[in-house]
């Protein structure tokens, strides 16, 4: 039997990911967990920021933003940039996190988060008090001690160690175990459905 | 020291939802981890699909669809749906997933996901070789014995046991331990800061 929970905004897993805007010397964090990947080709990610965020206004003066990924080991840091305004604070300052030049935007990006993407806004939807930004990604960068060339995506997950948010339920989290591997895991089916 | 990737779609955790299209007559699984909320006013969630795909003609014939959340103990099934066509197989009746009637839309939702949002199209953004489509969420969805009405979400995580994705890396986890709350772990540092 299932409970109804009415209209909710809560899905699971998301990132908790640091979006940086500004130039070097007005650099801003804001932590968001609406991010997704919008496109493949080319590769564009969407980000949802409220309206009334102080770093909306740093996105549009650029255009510019980046993405940094963070490791489970600064969830504190993720949060108090979730939590502090921009406007007051110098989110790199109180976080100790170090600002590093971006290759082809603007703004930095966060050397204590071990991958990092360089985005170009193409295109703003409003959606009631939301702003979905499109962004194309120019360029991403690893951690070089996480760099495994054996792996697929050109790094370890497991050295990255990600954190895992569950937005609704407010929850940070680490990963637990490597089940299995996609566009494989599911071979196992179509043999047991080849089968007589 | 940071590796340059180039342009890139790999972020990090993503979904993989289960995204079911169609009626109750023709109801076609896919699995997505292109998916993210776009809105929380009104609640709505992004989610991209390819341009060839199978599934994107009957989402655009009823301009509903549900999404799907997985446990990790059917991960095999996720990649299941993602790695076979709808035009030739029912995945429904490969898999074992039973459909259940939807509250406010006609495609149904898949009982052996414990979290599902019911949507509606509300907008198309061609992105290259993807369509873009934004979903209002009008209902939601979780298995009985999954609710905590003392958890902030309605539900516990850790009873979900929620399927974690690397889209790139193409690996399929589970969670490990939660390290702390969101608009909260954050505070330590408001608190070190605030020290003379």
């Amino acid at each position: 039997m299932k409970k109804q929970l009415g209209p909710s905004d809560a899905i699971f897993p998301v990132p908790a990911a640091l979006i940086v805007c500004g130039t070097n010397e007005n650099a801003n964090i804001i932590t968001l967990a609406w991010v997704g990947i919008a496109s493949s080709t080319p590769p564009t990610i969407g980000i949802s920021v409220r309206q009334s965020r102080y770093s909306l206004g740093l996105i549009r003066n650029t255009g510019e933003f980046s993405v940094n990924f963070p490791g489970a080991s600064i969830f504190k840091e993720v949060d108090y940039c979730g939590i502090t305004t921009g406007r007051r604070r110098n989110k790199f300052k109180d976080t100790g996190f170090t600002p590093m030049a971006s290759r082809k935007i603007k703004p930095p990006i966060i050397k204590e988060c071990p991958y990092n993407i360089e985005c170009r806004v193409s295109q703003e939807i409003i959606l009631g008090d939301y702003v979905h930004i499109l962004g194309e990604i120019f360029e991403s960068h690893v951690d070089e001690d996480k760099v495994d060339t054996s792996k697929r995506a050109g790094f370890d997950v497991l050295k990255i160690n990600p954190l895992v948010y569950f937005a609704e339920a407010r929850e940070y989290w680490s990963v637990g175990e490597k089940l299995g591997y996609g566009f494989n895991a599911g071979k196992d089916i179509k043999k047991k459905i080849k089968k007589p």
